[in-house]
């Protein structure tokens, strides 16, 4: 099992040293899924906004808060992101519909884009429950995870 | 129906003007699960941290992230929080542990803190998967919502 | 004529104390004109942009940034800025385009929103810049400048 | 014609990959003018500042304001920024003053940096406006652009 | 004997809950004081910097900093200082100089602005350091600490 | 002597320009002590905080500070810190206690990372100011400085 890396031998959290890691390029996938009612579903295609989309904001303030990451997470190392992009998918349920958001964040660094990746659909997910809060606000946002990691030495990752 | 109400009438997202609105006290609770292996929430309870707790630093970083509210989430307005607490829960599940975060914010302003809230339990969740990911990558941040809000004109909230 | 009012008795710069002024309802209007090319702006009309929309991301950059303004203008009192909308034209001229941004900012504060107007319209500018850089570099972002102030003490304010 | 980087195929807003391209050394000039009223250019010269000097506050604001650029303009990257410095000129017009502001930034990165010299000149241009408002509001900040740029594989620009 | 505020029921930090505090005018001042060489001291003095000056810096870095206290220490309320002001003195020693640095801020709030007058102070002194750090690294910053408040519940206070 | 190398020919300050610098490791390591009375050493030791710590949350918001440097400190370069870590250590003196405060920074880059060490110790002198004000308000944060540093053309550096 590998062990805790993020707290020094007193116990408490640190940053861990990174200085003697390799640079390579980097690539992480997070996705997270939004449930909603039939009716804000409707809302939204049906034209009650005319150019303007909660997918559009949600979408830059996702690739905005993946830039934020290192100032959210008391741990994170900042990075300068290279890529951040987002799909968006609406899938009909038993109760209503789901928005599924996936990000995709890219770097060329000494460690990995995962928090960068989670923190973006995370942010983006917020977004959307704000931009539609008036409408619904029994929107619950489900299972954010990591969908898989490429680069680094502890190996690629997929999710099952 | 409640109509949207973040877009101006060239159907672009505009920050709604709150200026006429009464102040009132407001208070929001909102929850995120953590849904993690046994061997990670053993790792967690059994030593391997000495003075150290990951609740902390989540904890921390969720009470840091809900005064970043407004500068995160597009068209939120900047509001004076008056107060941030968080509770914590384990609870054994089949395959292995959940971990329930509640943070609880209150304000009194012309607007609500139900996105600081929101916010507030999807920093600390995404801080707790940072500081463990080391030993868990496969963890799930399930089911984040809004508990309640009271307070406001368009008056109390309850979850189910 | 009013006197400089940013500089303390040893000629450095404080930011004034405004503890004593009154709160009252204030309003900004602020204008920016961006120059463009025929060519961009066909290129933003005849669809080589499908959803997407530069005055969408300008719009919502202009709008974080007058909550950013007391962070990024070393003089200015931190407002809780209570409406931020903007207004976007486009007028042929004789070289190309015209788009003219317009930003109103209202808050019910000790101290004026006319920074926070004028840092909206300039930063919904420079994103409309970056957005349509790779077609024409040649922009040139003409006559930002304060349209109208109304509320608090020193009375209302029209540009001409 | 370039075509436009900035969207996605779903029409939206993405951060554009840079992943693949060279680090090289990067250098970009912009400009701003500030047209004043002759009252306001006399009121600096003659000493009702004593040390203070609006320029010194203009400079150090345009200077942080460029390190802010990803953070203000949404599909900014985060850039490592290697130096910036500012000249400023006065220049006596019909109506008044001119003051002209031009800010170097320099980087050696995969993107360039003529965001950040814009950024750092609009910036600049909007704190002298504040510092000097209570004397004359009816400042415009004229022709901001972008004067030129040196490395990266699009190679150098020149305006005009 | 006061209790400690700042921990919740399980022992883990907390924003205490000011909403039921009553708004008055406050007001703290705090000092920090730099030690130096003869020979720094001496560079300031004799023009090796011509219109330019450390404090100027140092004055501009505080009061932005002042601002960013609620950001920067993770319990404090996000406040809205209503004015920021500081006083620098030089004091000869037996071993070079000592430069003392005052910094004032006011409000009308539900809580005080000791952090934020003991932040202004600690910022502008590692401005100053950083400003002079090329001729003088053995700078010591020497006693920092809040001078005196005044307002609120808790009542006036006076050091020594 | 060195020169200053922080303001321009016209003697206003300017970031300088590193982007002919080598890129080397470089750590820094800088030292604060926080003056204590007994009383408030013993309510930290003697379980008037169950699992809590006020050391955890200096360190956590001293690590997060260093992150914010060269938005804090003007003229500092953005640096991707690659390491930060913590020691702390109680001392009993003639009055009460000393806390010694130690933060060691690394990086790989083109400057040095003595300013983020010197704002690490700082934040966390601050903190734990706030976090245990309420029970002892005279605390003294005593002699701030850097203890060494490694790497770059400078040389090292050690004090005293």
């Amino acid at each position: 099992m590998s062990d805790f890396t993020h707290w020094n031998e007193e116990g408490r959290p640190k940053m861990v040293d990174i200085s003697q890691k390799d640079i390579s390029k980097r690539v992480a996938t997070a996705q997270s899924t939004i449930s909603m009612s039939k009716e804000l579903y409707d809302a939204i295609q049906n034209g009650l906004i005319k150019k303007g989309d909660p997918l559009n904001v949600a979408q830059i303030a996702g690739i905005m808060g993946a830039k934020k990451t290192s100032d959210i997470i008391p741990m994170c190392h900042p990075i300068s992101i290279q890529g951040t992009d987002f799909t968006f998918e609406y899938e009909e349920t038993t109760s209503g519909y789901d928005l599924i958001i996936r990000a995709t964040v890219t770097c060329s660094g000494k460690t990995g884009v995962e928090m960068e990746a989670l923190t973006a659909v995370s942010i983006a997910g917020l977004t959307f429950y704000d931009m539609c809060k008036a409408v619904d606000k029994r929107m619950v946002i489900k299972d954010t995870f990591l969908v898989q990691k490429t680069g680094g030495k502890s190996g690629d990752f997929f999710h099952k």
